[in-house]
């Protein structure tokens, strides 16, 4: 990070939706770095990966001046300044409340090991699963060694895996046990206090984005 | 719709990143609807769900014209409209590939439901599972069958559950039986037709969102 970058007044809010774009930005130079790319203009960027050029550059503006002129960026460079930015330079320890199938997925889920996620824990209610493990061996433990396990294991995010109608008792028992990030994938809204972040997973979104292809698909032949 | 949308060149390329923010737009509707909101202006939708205005504008004008002047949108006609642009007008059926925890907690997945997607069957190789159900009574069914159960059922969907290994094997399968779209969720990319629709799903970009809060509060704290 270079020093203008360092004094940058990083409480300036960023939205969401620039975190969600550095993500989807750092999947493609993983793409390109894989594949022995060197160099990318942001223009070279955006038609590869369906992108916005503008967008990109402004988003990368924000953190400092990654491009070079006439070169573009660097893939290997602008990789770990987006893993720096995206707080990945570090493991990040995460534990899943609720050992459901839902929580057994995400367990287990390969994508959040090769990014350099740790999944710690997973705590469930049910006496019967408590102690065992899941495929990959993370180990179920009882909700009421929260926050015990919690401290040991030094958790960054719980991720709430249960059903809605228990979803923010799990989440107040998060947040009393001081866990500053929740990733929750169950159904309704969730409170939490001001200084903790609070991200919903909603798949029908993606379920929805094929049901309008399909529609336009659709349209297309009715219209000839 | 208006006769002027009805006109339009559904042919012309919207992107899939459109497509997320419509999803978005109808899941603020669907919450502003539910407070017994009638009318909302593009700046009161964005300053409330931290949208963008001037996107939002853009995104719908591209459908037609939905705004009244002074007014805003009417929250349920919008919701209307964008339902039938997503095309959950209707319901859109989806098989599943893979009967493990991932695929089990999808068919049961409760969003699904309610967004108007009908899980209509789950399909795995492992003999002990064929035959049985998910909790919520997804059937699951011999990938042998998955052609027949296509024909059958008239899925629009394939949802792919399996471990990166098998994953462009089924997606094969599902092509070859007629399916259009596939949703992802195995890492590692996968080889469609053009003619066919594949979406993948990361959960990891919302661990990083979260991951990138972590990380600026930290540097906040670190720099007073």
């Amino acid at each position: 990070m270079t020093e203008r970058n360092k004094a940058r007044p990083v409480g300036e809010q960023v939205s969401e939706l620039t975190a969600g774009r550095l993500s989807v930005y750092l999947r493609c130079l993983n793409t390109l770095d894989a594949a022995g790319v060197k160099t990318i203009s942001s223009k070279a960027l955006a038609e590869q990966f369906q992108l916005n050029a503008a967008q990109i550059r402004k988003d990368l503006a924000y953190f400092g001046e990654f491009g070079v002129r006439g070169v573009g960026y660097y893939v290997k460079e602008l990789k770990r300044h987006l893993r720096m930015i995206l707080g990945l330079d570090r493991t990040v320890r995460v534990a899943i409340l609720g050992a459901g199938n839902l929580g057994l997925a995400l367990a287990d889920y390969p994508g959040f090991r090769q990014e350099g996620f740790a999944i710690v824990a997973l705590f469930d209610t049910e006496r019967g699963k408590i102690g065992r493990r899941s495929r990959g061996g993370v180990r179920i433990y009882a909700i009421g060694e929260f926050r015990k396990v919690v401290k040991r294991e030094r958790i960054d995010i719980a991720v709430v895996a249960v059903p809605a109608d228990s979803a923010q008792g799990v989440v107040n028992t998060a947040v009393q046990a001081g866990v500053r990030a929740v990733l929750n994938f169950s159904p309704g809204s969730l409170k939490v206090p001001p200084a903790v972040k609070l991200k919903n997973v909603d798949l029908t979104v993606s379920l929805e984005s094929l049901s309008f292809f399909l529609a336009r698909e659709q349209a297309e032949v009715a219209n000839g």
